[in-house]
């Protein structure tokens, strides 16, 4: 790596999968098929809204459909369980997406696994875990997987390399992790209950911060050199990592915003696309 | 932790698994329930034929009644998860067990994926897998398990402490990982793409090594009052620890034999228990 800094620009990944996609999502609606995400928004979290928004603005852009399912904050487990299985059962719908977090009463878990393996395009069944864990997912987790294509993209090696992920959330810390650790990086996971949190970053020739609390990271904890790639998205738009104090210590490091965020949108364009072709070759071939 | 070393005796936490476990039989035997153990072993690898008996036997010994099934060498994969759905459909059959290795021609995740999670006592499926990771399998992998067991026994603490994990295979290193990073521990997963491997272990403050080489882990590795933990199991009984040499410098060790092995057989066996109980609720409540 040369001494020059480098601003891992997600903007930028981001648009390289998309013209990826374009034409791909040409070839399926000339066989009739309009790749089609469906997003629930479960209350009215301003930011989860937002989000919800920018998904759906990115799907029309590249010729996805996109369905907004708005159920009202008092919604019960069930009856959001039997919103996602009315979705599960239109053929017309290839991914869905549940935003989170939900409201405290519904159990978000038996939420998750009620998507189907086959539309779970953001990776947050047992089911779609496990084979990212196990390294043959066909949608992992999307940020995870953004993160993973970034450092693709300025041909950041990770083999051999130690990662340091700070978080341990199910559909962020743990899949990165695996994912890492399958493409042959030393992983190492940290959390809240991490003694030394700061000696154990400073290990990291990858740091992946994924812990939801705004510039957590300080730029001291960052071994000089290291790739700083910043998951966080608080109130206001700003990451977990303290940007500017980082980005002295950093060899490459993402910002936030235009960072890790639209690689995450991208790459649920791309599973959702991906979702759209299986269903194609499968009436191919039936 | 005082200064006096600790050889963690895997007998002695197995025995007081089994003995919690007696009354717990006699129970499901007097409902008329026979807790029962299949094991299949395909081909004839004599160690795996002798992990399959001492299986057996630990079984017999409790009052679990156990079935063995043995399939030739050359058994295709189809024939081995056809044998599997047979233990699957048969009510009083409690828990399966795919003695692993498998010879080569077959897709031993095929063969997994084909085990029932009612039944799935040794945690293999990916469903198994991922409740482990997000902490609340029934039956996590035997081996991860009895690693937590031994800690817990001794009351070594977890929380807070630097794991360093020598492995990553689906059900060991992987799933090991998981289990200590949901008790709090802060992990770190090494394999053999790992740079400065010696490096990364002297960090730990529990070490477990999964590797299966025999004698791999060496005591320079090992820094002074860590907790050293072997579940490797090599031809001749011998551990990817080097005993002797690691005993010197940690302040707790398994041995190799009577270290984690008899107490992943209990841990078997108590999955296979409460797989028969959970049948027993069912009949009860239904």
């Amino acid at each position: 790596m040369t001494a020059a800094k480098v601003i891992l620009d997600g903007n930028q990944v981001a648009m390289d999968i998309k013209e990826k996609l374009s034409g791909r999502v040409m070839s399926l609606l000339e066989q009739g098929i309009v790749p089609c995400l469906a997003t629930i928004l479960v209350g009215d979290d301003p930011s989860s809204a937002t989000y919800v928004r920018m998904k759906g603005n990115a799907c029309k852009r590249l010729g996805i459909r996109s369905i907004r399912v708005e159920l009202p904050e008092n919604t019960s487990t069930d009856e959001l369980i039997a919103a996602i299985q009315e979705l599960n059962a239109d053929p017309n719908v290839h991914g869905i997406l549940l935003q989170h977090p939900v409201p405290h009463q519904i159990d978000e878990r038996a939420a998750f696994e009620a998507i189907s393996i086959e539309k779970d395009v953001d990776g947050v069944t047992t089911l779609g875990f496990a084979q990212n864990a196990f390294g043959f997912a066909d949608f992992p987790s999307c940020t995870p997987e953004a993160i993973v294509a970034i450092l693709d993209y300025y041909h950041i090696p990770i083999e051999g390399k130690h990662a340091v992920v700070i978080g341990r959330s199910p559909i962020l810390g743990k899949p990165v992790s695996l994912m890492l650790l399958n493409k042959d990086a030393t992983v190492t996971t940290c959390h809240s209950k991490t003694t030394n949190l700061e000696d154990i970053v400073r290990l990291g020739d990858i740091v992946v911060a994924a812990v939801g609390r705004p510039k957590f990271v300080k730029g001291d904890w960052i071994k000089p050199g290291a790739v700083v790639l910043d998951a966080g998205y608080n109130e206001g738009n700003i990451g977990d990592v303290d940007y500017a104090d980082c980005l002295e210590k950093a060899s490459a490091i993402t910002p936030v915003p235009a960072g890790v965020g639209p690689v995450t949108i991208a790459t649920l364009l791309k599973h959702t696309v991906e979702a759209a072709e299986k269903l194609a070759d499968f009436r191919e071939n039936s």
